[in-house]
């Protein structure tokens, strides 16, 4: 049996934190959900846009009465965000929030906001934009949400934080935090890394100016600009709170990097040709899975 | 003044043959378009889709009488074409190809047709598609095609195909080859090779299986499976082709990620935080300049 939700508190109404009030008024609608977001020019801008029934100046006000608090921060302002909350906190208020990175997050609610239970989670969607305006309520519809209890986290309070994300569209699978952390590294981490290193290094070479790297970006390049316009603070801080596991996988893509430099310079067209062919397979699944859009060119207009 | 472009053959009707095929047909309906592709299967899906005039299986015969040649194969090819295609050239035929790296293209073309105007061209449009059925006439419109003739080439063949990749709807911009292939380096092969680089690793880790790399792209992975599905035979010549400007632009992005590891290592938040946000500046200048759509996440349907 999950632990019935009739009031979610938000605390940051960013990208994610106001699809996330959006897609409860959407889809929950008997639920209320108060938000607060340190910044008061967020605040003012999710009042004017209303997803919210009420928006606190205080963190600790806006979590009164919380059945679930979710914490949509950067996950390097998670443990400063629950010690705002502590004071106002019910003391059945589950935790939970929606951070890239688990193993530390999750330590970090346990030990600011000991003796509440912890359910954290992370929906795996998202968009290159920021800021309450931002989100919208169909964000999480066919994405999964990784929740990742604690061993001996209360099987109602799991359930209860698994139904609401079901209930906003999403599919949810339950993992290790540390299995969580590596999984992302190579799903999403190590692919940011990526494209703002090569957005980086184009805007910055001498032999080819800027303009002309924009102008010609519908090359390829384009595609990397998109996730190499993410939140800079989120990602900061995503890259040192899951620091081992980025690491890891780096060092395996440099190593398959390496190789492909070597077959390019020795002229090893087979060993390319057989490398090329292999990535193909991988677009089919994820298309076939649901995960994007069989749309050539991401759907793009032409 | 241009000379006159009466009757175009296009010798391979894959993606971009069979796309300049239908913009010719659609947008100048007065010119004679024949075609030829060395594989019988494609010629007889060319044939079917009927964006050809008449589609030869002889590639002399299919350039006989045109005023224009266009050759649409992959640059490793380009040579075996040009040698296939030189006895049913006209004296006066200009030969061009949308190839994606040039200095190696235009040379082996001059040495392959002595006495024919060469002027290559690379219309900087594409999809993760191959085949002829993938082609779509609106392809080029608003997307740069960059011209790279030879100092010598008589002004009236440059103009000539200049103006019809005009009338294609694309801009056009004209450059030497060398530099055509460092500023292709930058925004198209070192993205597709990093693409391939990254979807190769990510399906061949241990820690993390090749479903649940599927299932969770939806956070940043999936982006650059678009590329990574482009065509093997393609880009392995592309990077044959363009070796030493790839060469060069990948030691300069491995320059930049090998810092940004450092940073990472070392909890560098601050360098992480300024290095992200200047990337974020030249999405929006290529979304302002036309060259990709606003809309979040590329438009995909949530």
């Amino acid at each position: 049996m999950a632990r019935a939700i009739g009031r979610v508190a938000i605390v940051g109404l960013g990208l994610i934190g106001s699809s996330v009030a959006r897609a409860i008024k959407a889809k929950l609608p008997d639920v209320a959900v108060t938000g607060h977001d340190a910044d008061p020019d967020v605040r003012a801008e999710a009042r004017a846009l209303g997803f919210c029934d009420a928006v606190s100046d205080d963190a600790a006000e806006a979590v009164e009465g919380a059945d679930l608090v979710i914490l949509a921060v950067p996950v390097g302002r998670m443990a400063d965000a629950a010690a705002a909350i502590a004071p106002g906190l019910s003391a059945h208020a589950i935790i939970s929030d929606v951070g890239s990175s688990k193993a530390g997050v999750g330590a970090a609610l346990r030990a600011a906001l000991p003796g509440h239970v912890v359910v954290p989670a992370h929906p795996v969607a998202g968009t290159e934009n920021s800021g309450p305006a931002a989100g919208f309520a169909t964000l999480f519809d066919g994405r999964w949400c990784i929740v990742t209890p604690a061993p001996d986290a209360p099987a109602d309070a799991v359930a209860a934080v698994t139904g609401l994300w079901q209930a906003l569209g999403a599919k949810v699978e339950t993992m290790d935090a540390a299995h969580h952390d590596m999984v992302l590294a190579v799903t999403s981490h190590l692919p940011h890394l990526i494209a703002y290193t090569i957005v980086g290094t184009a805007s910055e070479l001498e032999e080819v100016t800027e303009s002309e790297v924009i102008k010609y970006s519908a090359g390829g390049f384009r595609d990397f600009t998109r996730i190499a316009a993410s939140d800079p603070v989120m990602w900061r801080d995503v890259f040192l709170a899951n620091r081992d596991a980025v690491l890891a996988t780096l060092q395996r893509f440099n190593e398959d990097l390496t190789a492909l430099q070597q077959a390019i310079r020795r002229g090893d067209g087979d060993r390319l040709e057989d490398w090329f062919t292999r990535t193909r397979a991988i677009r089919r699944s994820i298309i076939e899975q649901g995960q994007d859009d069989a749309a050539p060119d991401f759907g793009r207009k032409h």
